[in-house]
């Protein structure tokens, strides 16, 4: 069975189980982020405080990490979160937002490597370099940079905390150990709507919930959002513009099909 | 005048009044909410700070409570502002979000039933069979689940704690001791929109701050978000999807007028 | 060269410089305010603790402080991030969202006043009226009075804090001591949608980023939003309602240029 056809196939999981997608996330997004987790077909929860995070994701598939508008509770919150799905056994994806920005979301990313059990993190060519100690910042949190350094510095990362590392980007590389797969879906405007880095770690969550292989997961996620941009600027007309684009990247997630996934999906 | 006119009239008491709204909801749906009110020709407010909501409700004409995305701060924020409408005598609606799914929900909800004189709380089954103390946990926030329990477990509570209950599902009811209303209006799409529950819970806000008579004004709202969502999927062609159909939704609410009210609304 | 052609060229420098906009805002329209500002051309991040503020303003070009959903910790926050803007010497821009209806705001506002170089302040009249101690209260924040004596006001608290003061109403007004410029673009119906003067504020930010100018910087804000709103109602059918307005106003948004500026621009 092909990629994209495995690929497929998790998207018919993720209907099929409506797995619960527990979120920590920033305010920005975080009402996209459950509304693109509805259009996969989960079913999000995005409570955030340490006083109840434990009982949330008890009852999880998946949890999703973003340090998007950070402060010290919710850093605290996401630690606590993120070791109990770790005893759960649950996958844990990170979202390290302007992680090179701050020394808050530094110290936070670090802590969560060390003390969590990642098993994805996906973000910009800026943020995972800082992650990996190759650059001493990042800037802003709507970085594009994504280029053939890409897969090395994936590569480089994934080795290094033994999980799974997305780089987006023009072409986005995620990357387990020595195995690695390129992406080339995707439009520029996706960079033009806030979240939508955001919401495509969402949608890796909705796969990792539910299939066994987190890397073909992880891909399946990313590409998902790429196709989705490709089918929203498609469909806009002449005078239409950044809203319309954003409304109908929501479409298109929410129809998309295993067959559309295999015939839009340009995967290697 | 059947009931239907009645629910007529008090869309046109909201135009006519623009009541202030006073919101202390979850930041998932709090844009979302904040709409939807201003559709219903109200005005929102959002504030939900302990050092600030005192001030603002005393302007309001009636207070939404949303257990979404709580901590213990705003939860002491709710019960201030909770009591101090209480005091003003204007009508405080709760909605108890996921409420059986943490402790801190649970015991937020039962402060708030204890201390603040609730008018009316509306929530899914699960939720509000958890009120009821008929069940241990509910699972997520998104739930759907709707039937002909409904009913019951509706007057129960409702007698329980002298305020009128609403069970939004397949079918909705309203009941105010052993008064009750069921609607048949709704789409099963509005189940993947985040925030649909709490943006009926704002809309039953606003008919509240303006009626008499507070079970047909809490019908009245539950109505409103119904038939929205039934203009919304018809409007929808067939490559929209749930982006098109969510932003229909505010459409709807906006344009719905007393007349649409009577030839859709099944209420009985 | 005229005003609107000055104000086109600051349109086209945002494109060309892509500036970082710093924003601590209210979690009602942080979305809105990141997406406008997107589509602006320009880019958004949106930390708003104590914790990282000054790290991250550090990288900004403007920064904007909106006192909607307020609490004690972003009033901090905004004192910091404000202190340290005034340093990097980079316009920094007030949104005094509902000053008048809390001590929390009242307080919060006079204290970034007293310590903060603020470079303007947008607001509605009430809000205005409420800084230049002429009112004692304003109510709700979605007011919309707008009127001559508009001018009066923005003049007024112009001499009095030495910033720019931009009244936004039916006409707008921008004042600089004894320089000011009404502004007749805009649409009732904005007034009808959630944040739309946080996003005019946001603009505000986008251009004084980029422009020497602050007057006709800040004007050029005000202008852009207006005539977004007279671009989205034109666009409407006849069953589209707020829903469909508000998205058009991210299209137009997105899509205006320096000519159309210059076409549809009413400034005197």
């Amino acid at each position: 069975m092909g990629l994209q056809k495995q690929m497929g196939a998790i998207l018919e999981q993720i209907k099929a189980k409506r797995p619960l997608i527990h979120q920590l996330t920033n305010y920005v997004s975080a009402n996209d982020c459950a509304n693109i987790t509805l259009a996969m077909g989960a079913s999000p929860v995005m409570a955030d405080d340490r006083d109840e995070v434990e009982d949330m994701v008890a009852g999880a598939a998946a949890l999703v990490l973003n340090l998007g508008t950070l402060n010290a509770r919710k850093a605290e919150a996401m630690l606590i979160a993120g070791k109990k799905a770790g005893i759960l056994g649950i996958p844990v994806i990170l979202d390290p937002v302007g992680v090179g920005a701050t020394k808050l979301r530094a110290a936070t990313a670090n802590r969560l490597l060390r003390e969590v059990p990642l098993s994805v993190i996906r973000g910009n060519l800026a943020e995972i370099k800082f992650l990996a100690g190759l650059s001493q910042r990042s800037i802003g949190v709507d970085s594009t940079a994504g280029d053939q350094a890409g897969t090395e510095v994936a590569r480089e990362l994934s080795h290094k905390l033994g999980c799974i590392v997305a780089v987006t980007g023009k072409i986005d590389v995620v990357a387990q150990g020595n195995r690695a797969l390129s992406i080339a879906n995707g439009h520029p405007n996706l960079a033009l709507v806030t979240g939508t880095g955001c919401m495509a770690t969402a949608i890796v969550g909705c796969c990792c919930a539910v299939a066994n292989d987190l890397l073909l997961a992880t891909a399946t996620g990313i590409i998902v959002m790429g196709i989705a941009g490709e089918l929203a600027q498609q469909s806009l007309q002449s005078q239409e513009g950044l809203g319309t684009f954003r409304m109908r990247l929501f479409d298109a997630v929410s129809k998309i099909t295993a067959d559309e996934l295999v015939k839009y999906g340009r995967v290697y």
